[in-house]
């Protein structure tokens, strides 16, 4: 069967690929058919091929893949700047536990919403989410037309959104269900982490995945004291915990992965298990620094998460990117380290990777889905041009994005949202954070 | 005298004073007549009780002090993105260097100007500035209508600018005449330092600086190379050699600091000098993260600065100060370490009392020069809103920036420059970075 004729051709400055190659298209353009990629080569030859299509002509456009956010709680933008600079243990119980235990469907469903307006203006088109009330998060991101990964928490005691622990696993069964097939949604088995989660529980939901083909999105090793933890109660390390367990595999997507030994690293590499680096929520939460390169040189397939907006207190995955290729140098005091290449990787075909997804999205490619956005390079901040990739990693922003195309549809349009509504969400979150507030003070 | 009448009144939701006591006034407004802050209060009154000056009302706005960037090279701008994830000595002996030699002062002029449009974007209504050809430098800022304090950059090999040393003196010399009772340029004395400048030049430039009342500039204790230099020359560190040659002050404004010891901060805090914390620059060149809570506690005064595009790669204030706050907590792994109010201080009134300017600049209240921002806080990733300074450190980026008021000048109205000609800035730019790029390759 011939491809079908593009009804949408891009063209820019650019055309960055992340194909295996990097290869970088000057003068770059893109035609999309429907879902898909069909082409990417010379601007004005594509735009002459196929004269019906629609057309996006940015003359300092640069077009690349969508950013994939491999680590959110995308509703707990509620909670931005809630509580900041506190030790961790005061910032969940007098701040973040008391509002969770109060949460409704309703308010996970549009913090998310306001999470994704950002996640698309911000240049992100695909994010893979652990949350309470996963259902709504899915609503949202399906109204959305966000392509996402999405689970719903469990752990060992009773949950705001499902009750008790039996209850979640009906909970998820019925995610698997509402989206079974879906262009868009993809269903995970999401145990918290192994200080909040039975062996039992762990083990279950490890083969609710390999039923459901689905991955296995847990925390681990974010901090000392969840080692020390595990250590106390199991005798290991969570990495070890997990895999006397039978439990490393290439479903993992390990959120964080702070604190694991060189053995480990080798093991996880064995395993296939793939990682979710959440440095700024790191950071913020003076959790550690991951050992990335150790991580990248093993052979493990990293991502980039920004964590939820509580702990960040952004999904900004340039100011992300920005961050991992800076504080790997300082850590490793060696100014080669987590190079700009290597770093928009993690946050394009990496993160692909990271979700088993790299065959469909990631880089732009013919026959892949078309998910991309293009930036704005006509800046202060972006000039002049020696190497688009340094620009993208070392000085732009979010805000530099201009256009968002996910699965083949426009979703962002000169920065203006073409399926959300911003302004209702903006209005309707400023009263749910006054709701918050006096939730806080009741 | 009865105050002037004001000419501008601006109105937004919050006017964050920065003032000793950190007053945030809500529905806030600030009166201002040519230069001067006349009054601040709520805005409507304001609006009523001068109801003949302009005005500039923002419902969502959040008006604050200009950020005040104390270490930059502005004109390293054209340089950005040129060479990145080197070695120090790779990257500055085979890119900065050869190119530096080989810089007009036309190239410096025109990179300053594109460096001021990005500073005024991103909330910068001051810099502290060394460099070559410092004439053009002060050129650009004076046509711009910026706050900057610009010195000629000396060390003992001949300079691209001036040649033979002997010239950087008299070049200095004519800098302060032409810049003498300015309004918004200020000389300063800029030798390069401890490793590029004999103990007979630090002191020569001790002197004029105390001759003209004006701040000493130096890289100091940047890295673990000139701590080590310094040590087989001289027999000491880089701090101990400034004040075996007594020209540690209040005066001296010691960029970087990365590498300065408990003791060598206690003498520093004695002496009253002052620090520009370069954080994202350290990171980039892999040189360490100075020790600013220990300085912080000590009472030394801290400003934040971008250092140049080469090494950073922009000059957003928002995005330093996100890095700054995080950096020390997983530095020190403590979350409570470096929290956004002490941050946003660095950024503002202390970076202010690091020029010796706070009793001009750096808070908005009656009497003080009118250099602010304002930015539009009705944005996904500001929203909702608990905490002003909380979104500013951690949320904020350059972009969100919409106003800005430099010395009771609108430079920037609803993000559009109104003195420099920014389109014509990017083209003049694009050809420079051509000729830099042939020069390379010649």
């Amino acid at each position: 069967m011939a491809d079908p004729t593009p009804n949408l051709v891009i063209t820019g400055k650019y055309l960055l690929t992340q194909d295996s190659r990097q290869t970088i298209i000057a003068d770059g353009g893109i035609a999309i058919a429907d879902d898909r990629i069909i082409e990417t080569g010379n601007g004005l030859e594509l735009l002459k091929k196929y004269p019906g299509a629609d057309t996006i002509v940015e003359e300092h456009g640069l077009i690349m893949p969508g950013l994939v956010n491999t680590h959110t709680h995308a509703a707990m933008a509620c909670f931005r700047g809630m509580a900041d600079d506190l030790p961790l243990m005061q910032w969940l119980q007098e701040y973040i536990f008391p509002v969770e235990a109060r949460l409704t469907p309703g308010i996970v469903y549009h913090s998310t919403l306001l999470s994704i307006c950002e996640m698309i203006k911000s240049g992100t088109t695909s994010f893979c989410d652990m949350y309470l009330f996963a259902a709504d998060v899915a609503r949202a991101a399906d109204e959305a037309g966000i392509r996402a990964w999405i689970g719903e928490v469990l752990y060992d005691f009773p949950s705001p959104s499902y009750g008790e622990l039996k209850n979640g696993f009906v909970y998820t069964e019925k995610l698997f269900a509402r989206y079974s097939g879906h262009d868009l949604i993809n269903i995970t088995l999401d145990p918290h982490s192994v200080y909040t989660c039975s062996p039992d529980l762990l083990k279950r939901l490890g083969r609710m995945a390999a039923e459901k083909n689905g991955l296995y999105v847990i925390h681990l090793a974010e901090n000392r004291e969840e080692v020390d933890t595990c250590m106390e109660r199991y005798g290991c390390s969570p990495v070890m915990h997990l895999e006397h367990l039978g439990l490393l595999s290439q479903r993992v997507v390990a959120d964080h992965c702070v604190m694991v030994t060189d053995d480990e690293i080798k093991l996880m590499a064995d395993r296939g298990v793939k990682v979710s680096h959440c440095q700024e929520s790191n950071m913020k939460l003076a959790s550690g620094t991951a050992p990335v390169v150790k991580m990248l040189d093993a052979g493990i397939t990293v991502g980039i998460g920004t964590d939820g907006s509580a702990s960040n207190n952004d999904v900004d995955m340039f100011g992300e990117m920005n961050t991992v290729a800076k504080i790997h140098k300082v850590i490793r005091m060696d100014p080669t380290a987590m190079d700009a290449a290597t770093t928009l990787k993690a946050a394009t075909i990496g993160g692909a990777a990271v979700l088993n997804a790299d065959r469909e999205i990631g880089s732009l490619e013919a026959g892949k889905k078309a998910d991309l956005i293009v930036l704005d390079l006509n800046q202060p901040h972006l000039t002049p041009i020696y190497n688009p990739v340094s620009h993208l990693v070392y000085a732009a922003r979010g805000s530099d994005v201009v256009h968002s195309v996910i699965n083949g549809r426009i979703v962002m349009q000169d920065r203006c949202l073409t399926i959300l509504d911003e302004t209702a969400i903006l209005a309707k979150m400023s009263v749910i954070g006054e709701q918050i507030r006096n939730m806080r003070q009741e």
